[in-house]
C-alpha cells in the first residue's frame, strides 16, 4: 500500500484535484475492485497494437486530470470495431489529450446490460461512507442506492444489495446470470478501507460498473482528493461514573426555592413525592428550611463527596458553580438552566466558557438545558418539572428534548398504563451524550428496551459501536428528528451529492441494528407493548376479528403497508377451527370469529380461537379484535390474562370494534395486567411490524 | 380505419396470436405512434438501397409471427455501419426468415440515451387498460409504471407521466431536450383508442421508446390478439327510485318479530327510535300487534303500493317473497338475509333464481345479506343491528361490508362526535351496487362528503363515470378491502403480466377524481374533519406546539410522510409573531408558542397566535398542539370555536400533549361545536393530506 500513498502523495503536491483514470484505477484495484483490460498508448502503432492484444470492437478514450466527467465532453469512443475505426478515432484523440496534458487509453469493450454504480465520500463527523445503486443515467432519476458507513462488515455489503428497489436486476433476470454478490461486496468493503486508510480520498465515484457474466467490472472510475478532515471520534467512553447520575446515594439540589411552583421547589416535590431513599441536601443563599429540609448557604458548606448535584440558578452562574462543586468532590451535575448556545452570542460565549471548565474539573454534566432525568427504581429524578410519583417499569428513553421528562412523561403517566426505568432528557449535551447513555442502559437490568428521540448525533462512530452490542440483546428504537434532505453542495463526485444526512442517517442506524420509527406516538405505543409482551420470533401474524371487512382490510395492511404476513395456519389447526364454528364460516388465517362467538359465546370463542393460532408453529403473534358493545354483551376479560400466561413466547395484542365506553375499560382492565390495547384497529400491526423488526436487527448480523 | 379492421381481420382468419411487425406498425402508425423508419427488403439489393436511404449505422430484424420476443432469440442486428456488415447479417438473417415464416427489415438506428415503455391490456370487467413508464430492463425491475383506463383524457395521460418515480429524466436532464410530453401523451391516448375501437387487439406493447431529441420513436412493437371478451357495461343507472329506499313515506317489516333480540323486533325498535314520521305496517303469519303496531298476516292482506319492503325472512323464502311484494306494488326492497352465494352451492342456486326473479318483477333490491340502511334526514333506518337514535349529520357512507351499519356506527355514536346523513350497506348487490347509490349522494343536498368500503367493482366504467362528475364538487374517499398483487397469469405482453387488479384499481380511482385511504380508521378520522370544516384549499399547513421536538418532528411528518408543506409565513406575520413572543425564540412556522403561553397564558398565546397564521396568505390551514396538565392549567377553550367562526375558510383541529383527562374533556367540548380533535399528534396532518388531496381532486381536472 506503499504505492498507492505514494500516487495519492504525488497528485496532491502536482496540486491536483482529482486523480488521473490511470492512478485511481491503480489505487482501486489494489483495493480489489476488477477493471476492464486497458492500455497507455502513445502512437498509433501502440494502439493498433493494444486493440489487436484486448480484440474488438474496443473503446477509446481521453484521460485527463482536468476533466472530472469524460462523457459530457465527447472524450470516450465505444464500439471501436475495426483499425480504420481505430485509426480516425486516434487522430482526433491524441490531439484533445495534448490539448487537455491528457493520455489516450485503449480499454476492452465491456458488454452487459446491467450497469450498476458505487462510491465513496465523506460526511462531517460520519467519515466515509460508500454507496451503491443502479448505474447509468438511473442514478440520478432514481436514486436508487444505498449507503452504509465504514467499517463495512460483509453482512452490510450484503444488506445494501438488497436494499435497492431494482435489485431484481441483481439475480437471474431475463436469462441473465446472477450477479456475483461476494465479489459485489468485496468492492463496496473496498471502498470502505479506502476511506478508512486514505483520508485524502474524499470521493470516489465507479461508474458505471458493468456486469458481464455475473461478473461486476468497473470501466470508469473517479477519485477526488481533498483536505483531509478531523478523525471523527471513537473512544469508548466509561459510563462507571453515570451511577452516579442514576443511582445517587446522596443528592445536592443547588438553587433550592421556597416558592411553590419555581423550579427548584417543584424538583423537590418531585425527589420526595418518589420517595428518594438517599441523602437530599438543599443549597440556597438565603438558608432557613425549605419542605422540612435544612437549607445550606452556600455550596462551600456542604459536606465533601455528594454524589450528584442538581443545580437551577440561572445560566451565568454555571461556571462559578461548576468550579465550586469540583472544589467540594461533587463531580456529576444535572445543569438546568436554559440559556446557552441555542438562545443568542452571549449564551454561546458561556457555552464556550461552560465547556472549558468542564474539561478542567473534570466534572460530568449532564446538560444543560436539560428538563432533567429520571431513575424510577433508584426512586429518583432531577426534573423540575411537577411530575409526582412516577410508575416504575422496563422502558428507558434517551431524548434530545425538554419535552420529554416534563409533559410527555405526564402523558404516559396519565394515558398508558405502562412504567419507566430511565429517563435521560440530553439538553445540550455540552458533555454527557447519547452513547454514554445508551451504554449504561446497555448493562442496566432495569432496562428491557432503550427508546431515543435525537436531533443530532454527537459521536457517530462511538454511537456505532455502542449499539452495534445492544441491539444484540435489547431493542433499541428510534426516532430522528430534523430530517434534511439537503445533500452535500459542493459534491464533485455523484456519490457525494446525493449522499444527504439524512441517508448517511438511516444508513447509520440500519448497521448499528436500530430500528427507526417516523412517528412520535411510536415511541409509546410500541413501549407499552415491549414493556409486558415478548418480541415476536418472526412477522407471522394471526389475529381474530368480528367481521370480514376487517379481515380482509388489516390482512391488506399488514401485507401492504407493513413487512407482516398473514400465514396459512397448518391444516390440524385449520380444521380445530373449523370445528369450534359454524359450518357456514370457512374457518382460515385471519380468522373470522363471530360466527363462534354468537354460537358459543365471545369469551369461548376468542379463548378456544386464540388457543389454536398460538399453538400453531406458523404463526408468531396473535392480535384479537374484540367487539364489545351493550346487545352483544361485554364478557370477562381474564381469559386474555390467562392465554398470555399460557403463551409465555408469542405476543398478544387486543383492539376492538364497538362501544368507546366498554373499549375504555377493557384497556383499564387488560392493561395493568400486561395485555396492550390499542384503541385504533391498525395500531397493534405497527407495532408488531416495529417489534419484530427488532428482533430480525438481533438475529441477522 | 377500415384497412386497420382488415388487417386485424385477416390476422385472424389466419389463425394468427399476434400481428406481424409490420402490420402491427400500420395499426400503431394510423392511431398516431410514431416508429422508426424502415424498409421490408427481399433481397441483398434492396437490403443496400434501403440502407442507404435509411443511412448508415441501421437496424436489420427478422419479424415473424411466430415469434413475440425477437431479442432473445437473437433476431435484430443493431449497429450496423456498411455494406460489409449488412451482407453479413442479411445472409443469416435471410435463412432464418425462411424458416420462421418471417421477413427481413432494415430499420433506422434510433439513438437516445432514455428509453420508455408503453402499453395496452384488457382487464375483465376493466376494459382496455393504458401503461406507460421507465423502458428497457427497468421496466420490470423497476415496475415503476403508471396505468389509466379507457378513454383515457388529456389530463390522464399527463397525470401518468407525473406519477413514474423515474419522472426526472423526462425533463432537462444531464443536458437532455425535455420530451414532448403533448407528443408523449398523444400515443397514451392512441392506445387507449385502439383499445375501445378494436376489442380483438388484447394486448400491445411499445418496448423501447426512444427519446431522440425529446421526440419520442417507438422502434418496437408487439400487438396480440384474442377473443373480444363483453364489452363492459356504462349504461347509466337512474337512481330517482333511491328516493324509495332513502324517504319511504311508507314501510313494510316483513318477517316482523314478537321476541326481543330478534332482528324482526330490532329493526322496529331502531325505526321507532329514530322516530320514523311514515306509516309502519309488519308482516308475521301469526298476525296480532307488536310494539303496538298492527301485524298483518301475510302480504297479500297489506294496502297497495307502499314504497319500501323490509325483508327478515329465512333466504328460501326471498323468491317466492319478492313475487308477492311485487304484486302488491312494492317495488324496493331491502334483504336482509344472508346464505346465497356467499355460503355455498345451494345459495349460489337461490341467488341465481332471485336475480331471476328480481328480472323479472322489476323490483329493485338492496342486498341480500345486507345489514340494511341508514337516513337520519328521513329518521329512518332498515338496520336490524340494535342501534338506536342514529346522529344526524352530513356524512354519508358506502360499505360493502355489514361491518358497517352495525358495530361500526356503533362506535361512530359512542366514540366520535360527528353525525351521518346515509348509510348503505350494500350485501351481496345482486341489483343495486356501488355506482347507483353514489349517484344519489351526489345529488343529495344531506350528503357532504361521500366515504365508500368497497371489496369489488361492480361496474368498474359506470362507477367511473359517475364519480368524475361527482367528485368535482364533493370529496369522495374510498377504502379498498381485498388489494391483491397478482398480475394476469396469461399474458403474452410485458403490459398485461405487470398490471395487477390493484394497480388497474388504483388507476381508475385517480381517473375518478377518487381519494383512495389504506387505514380503515382513515374512514371516521377524514370524516370528523370535514364534517364541521372546510376541506384545506392548499397543502400549506402552519401549526402551534408547546415544544421544539413536536415542531421538528411534525414537520419531518408532514414533508416527509405526507404531501403537505410546513412554508414559510409572510415576514410581516412573522414580525407579528415574535410581537407576540418573549425575544429569546424566533418565532417562525412552525410556531414554538410554549414561551409566549408561559408570558401571556395559553389562551392569549394560542388565539393570537393563531389568528397571525391563519390570516397569513401563504397557510391553508392550521393545527393547535395544546398543552394540558394541572400544573401549566387548562384554559377555556371556547377562543378555538371562535377563531373556527373567524376563519370560515380555513380548517381548524386539535390535538395535544400532557393529561389524559384533560384531552377528553377538551374533546368533549370542541367536537360537538365543530372543531375536530385527534389523540394522537399525527392524525390531524394525516386527515389534512387526505382532505387536500380531495380538494385538489376538484381542482386539477
Amino acid at each position: 500500500m506503499k504505492e498507492i500513498q505514494s500516487i495519492i502523495d504525488k497528485a496532491i503536491s502536482n496540486g491536483q484535484k482529482i486523480l488521473s483514470e490511470l492512478d485511481s484505477k491503480a489505487v482501486l484495484t489494489a483495493y480489489g475492485i476488477p477493471f476492464a483490460r486497458e492500455k497507455l498508448v502513445e502512437s498509433l502503432v501502440e494502439a493498433r497494437k493494444a486493440a489487436g492484444d484486448i480484440g474488438y470492437p474496443v473503446v477509446m478514450k481521453v484521460s485527463s486530470e482536468q476533466v472530472a466527467h469524460k462523457t459530457e465532453l465527447g472524450l470516450i469512443e465505444t464500439g471501436i470495431k475495426d483499425e480504420n475505426e481505430l485509426e480516425i478515432t486516434f487522430q482526433r484523440f491524441f490531439q484533445r489529450a495534448k490539448e487537455l496534458k491528457g493520455l489516450v487509453l485503449v480499454q476492452e469493450m465491456v458488454r452487459g446490460e446491467r450497469e450498476l454504480v458505487m462510491g465513496m465520500t465523506r460526511k462531517a463527523r460520519f467519515g466515509p461512507c460508500v454507496m451503491f445503486g443502479l448505474g447509468g443515467i438511473f442514478t440520478e432519476a432514481l436514486d436508487d442506492v444505498a449507503f452504509r458507513v465504514a467499517p463495512l462488515e460483509e453482512h452490510d455489503a450484503l444488506a445494501m444489495m438488497d436494499e435497492i428497489k431494482g435489485r431484481k436486476i441483481l439475480d437471474t433476470f431475463r436469462g441473465m446470470v446472477p450477479v456475483d454478490r461476494e465479489q459485489l461486496g468485496a468492492c463496496l468493503l473496498g471502498l470502505g478501507k479506502i476511506g478508512l486508510e486514505h483520508p485524502a480520498i474524499h470521493e470516489i465515484d465507479i461508474n458505471p460498473i458493468i456486469v458481464r457474466d455475473g461478473q461486476p467490472i468497473a470501466v470508469d472510475a473517479l477519485v477526488v482528493l481533498g483536505v483531509p478532515g478531523k478523525k471523527p471520534s471513537s473512544l469508548p467512553p466509561s459510563t462507571g461514573y453515570l451511577k452516579k447520575f442514576f443511582e445517587p446515594e446522596s443528592v445536592v439540589v443547588i438553587g433550592a426555592s421556597k416558592s411553590p411552583h419555581k423550579a427548584g421547589n417543584d424538583v423537590i416535590l418531585n425527589i420526595m413525592a418518589n420517595g428518594y431513599e438517599g441523602k437530599l441536601y438543599l443549597v440556597n443563599p438565603r438558608g432557613g428550611e425549605i419542605l422540612g429540609h435544612k437549607v445550606y448557604t452556600s455550596i462551600q458548606e456542604l459536606p465533601d463527596g455528594i454524589d450528584l448535584g442538581i443545580v437551577i440558578l440561572p445560566a451565568a452562574a454555571t461556571p462559578k458553580t461548576i468550579r465550586e462543586c469540583a472544589a467540594k468532590g461533587i463531580t456529576a451535575l444535572v445543569l438546568a438552566a436554559g440559556g446557552f448556545a441555542e438562545v443568542d452570542e452571549q449564551g454561546k460565549s458561556l457555552q464556550e466558557e461552560t465547556v472549558q471548565v468542564i474539561r478542567e474539573t473534570g466534572v460530568r454534566v449532564l446538560g444543560p438545558n436539560t428538563s432533567g432525568h429520571i431513575s424510577t427504581p433508584h426512586k429518583f429524578t432531577s426534573s423540575f418539572f411537577p411530575l409526582g410519583k412516577i410508575r416504575r417499569g422496563n422502558i428507558s428513553y434517551i431524548a434530545q428534548t425538554g419535552n420529554f421528562a416534563t409533559h410527555t412523561m405526564r402523558y404516559i403517566m396519565s394515558g398508558e398504563n405502562f412504567g419507566v426505568a430511565r429517563v435521560a432528557g440530553l439538553g445540550n449535551k455540552l458533555d454527557i451524550e447519547e452513547s454514554e447513555i445508551l451504554e449504561y442502559y446497555a448493562g442496566d437490568p432495569e432496562t428491557r428496551a432503550i427508546f431515543i428521540y435525537l436531533e443530532s448525533f454527537k459521536y457517530p462512530g462511538r454511537f456505532l459501536e455502542i449499539a452495534k452490542g445492544v441491539t444484540k440483546y435489547k431493542p433499541v428504537i428510534l426516532f430522528k428528528g430534523g430530517v434534511t434532505a439537503e445533500g452535500a453542495k459542493a459534491a464533485v463526485a455523484h456519490t457525494a451529492a446525493i449522499a444527504s444526512d439524512d441517508r448517511v442517517i438511516d444508513a447509520v442506524l440500519r448497521q448499528a441494528g436500530i430500528v427507526r420509527i417516523h412517528r412520535y406516538s411510536h415511541l409509546f405505543l410500541a413501549a407499552k407493548a415491549v414493556s409486558s409482551m415478548p418480541l415476536p420470533k418472526g412477522n407471522r401474524v394471526s389475529f381474530l376479528a368480528p367481521s370480514g371487512a376487517m379481515l380482509v382490510s388489516l390482512t391488506d395492511f399488514c401485507t401492504g403497508q407493513l413487512k407482516l404476513r398473514v400465514p396459512a395456519l397448518e391444516e390440524t389447526s385449520r380444521r380445530r377451527l373449523q370445528d369450534l364454528s359454524p359450518d357456514f364460516i370457512r374457518m382460515r388465517n385471519p380468522v373470522d370469529i363471530w360466527a363462534t362467538a354468537l354460537a358459543k359465546g365471545m369469551e369461548t370463542a376468542y379463548y378456544e380461537g386464540t388457543k389454536i393460532v398460538l399453538s400453531d408453529p406458523n404463526i408468531d403473534a396473535a392480535v384479537l379484535v374484540l367487539m364489545l358493545a351493550d346487545e352483544t354483551g361485554v364478557p370477562p376479560l381474564d381469559f386474555i390474562i390467562n392465554l398470555a400466561r399460557e403463551y409465555p413466547e408469542k405476543p398478544i395484542y387486543v383492539t376492538f370494534s364497538g362501544q368507546k365506553k366498554h373499549m375504555d375499560s377493557a384497556r383499564d382492565f387488560l392493561e395493568p395486567r400486561g395485555v396492550p390495547t390499542f384503541p385504533l384497529i391498525e395500531e397493534p400491526f405497527e407495532v408488531l411490524d416495529i417489534l419484530y423488526r427488532c428482533r430480525s436487527m438481533m438475529e441477522n448480523r
